[in-house]
């Protein structure tokens, strides 16, 4: 299982406060208990409506992250110019978070794609909007590969989103996508799948009980990458243990290791 | 989901102790404080080795939970004197816990399953040992579910056990109990599906997560019901958030009301 760790987002309050103010040790601090926690990656999203200040941003966060962390980044992006400073700047092979289908993300973003040596995150999102069930989840994956594929990546350079939406809106939701992972994963064996999956539990109380419960499910199902806090309770355990009781860690020893 | 409390339990030292001195309060408190955590049903269990004593102990536990509580039982014993006295007194359908293919169980437990108005839990063990894959548990459950429903049991009292192993000694053994849970949810749609699983995390540390990560990957499989401790933390937090995500809970309403 891989682990992006979630924390250096623009829309948390107090990453938008560090980046305002230029404020290295808010990010540093993020960057090294994410570290700490388990984080395989550190997904940098300096999101800003401001001309050309969500460029400046990444630029400033990447090169704070990379001095002081031997972890690679996610770049999480849209824009394209902050997704080109991110991609150039990585000094190891980075993620770019993420392309979809939606006619306005995938051109500008696809060349950008093809052209870095990066993984990407592929969301399947379309003009058609948000996929509900199994099959539409399927066609747009493999519409969203098609492209990627063409453009340069192997299939296991991509990981694939499979949009996760909240269950207190459509109560079928939540199994459509555990069963979607499924079917995604017989199909392509070696494409990585994953994503944010916090939003499944979107107005709900007690959120992290169902968003736990939500990664053992998916892990079972297939799901190998994870953008999560992995400093939240019980989120790196349940990934581990879910693991394990998948049959991914061999006479547990990663979860023993860990836990101990 | 139905959730059986399991705390009632002659191998717990503060449930044995209470048994050899007649201590009723400790009884009443186990009944009363797994009903407030959300227990359907209460395990009962007075396993002792003393000739005659096993039924005594049911007798008087019943008896005193009976009187105590308004939940249904589960008469937990393969002694087939014991086995009588609870099924003969329980006031609301209990459960028998449990019947299996070994013979030495079967031959003794089967008639007084098919004479009691009463569920049971088929616990998929045979002369051959435990099933460790998904086939021979179903070939288990065909073989089980046939004699029970020869012997009067319609498909919905049957609670089919699918022997949860550790994952410490055999790291499959996970994935092919989901699997299995899987398999035989799609093969009898109608019949239930449970079991104590903690045995699953055996010789791990840290043994609630993995308990808890095993509760929702099997309840996305198809399990409803579940012999547990719910006064556990997580427990029954986990079963409502795993249901929901299975879509088993419309619009949430059972988890909101239940965790607000």
């Amino acid at each position: 299982m891989v682990i992006i760790g979630e924390k250096i987002n623009a829309t948390r309050k107090k990453i938008a406060a560090a980046l305002e103010a230029r404020d290295a040790r808010a990010i540093i601090q993020a960057a090294a208990e994410q570290a700490d926690a388990g984080a395989d990656y550190l997904d940098l999203n300096g999101g800003d409506p401001r001309e050309g200040r969500e460029t400046k941003n990444m630029e400033w966060l990447i090169g704070l992250v990379q001095e002081h962390t031997d972890l690679p980044v996610a770049v999480d992006s849209a824009n394209p110019e902050a997704v080109e400073v991110g991609l150039s700047k990585a000094r190891k092979k980075p993620i770019l978070n993420s392309i979809s289908l939606e006619q306005d993300r995938l051109d500008p973003l696809l060349p950008l794609v093809g052209k870095h040596e990066c993984m990407v995150v592929a969301l399947l999102m379309s003009d058609g909007g948000t996929p509900h069930g199994v099959d539409d989840r399927v066609q747009n994956a493999e519409k969203l590969i098609g492209r990627l594929t063409s453009a340069g990546k192997e299939i296991d350079e991509i990981i694939v989103d499979p949009c996760f939406l909240p269950i207190s809106v459509d109560p079928a939701s939540g199994r459509a996508v555990v069963d979607a992972i499924a079917a995604i994963r017989a199909k392509w064996p070696e494409l990585h799948i994953g994503g944010g999956l916090s939003n499944i539990s979107y107005g709900l109380p007690q959120r992290r009980c169902v968003n736990l419960a939500a990664l053992a499910q998916c892990i079972y199902a297939g799901m190998d990458y994870a953008i999560v806090d992995p400093c939240m309770e019980g989120i790196v355990s349940t990934i581990l243990a879910a693991e394990a009781l998948a049959g991914r860690d061999e006479f547990c020893m990663n979860y023993v290791m860990r836990m101990r």
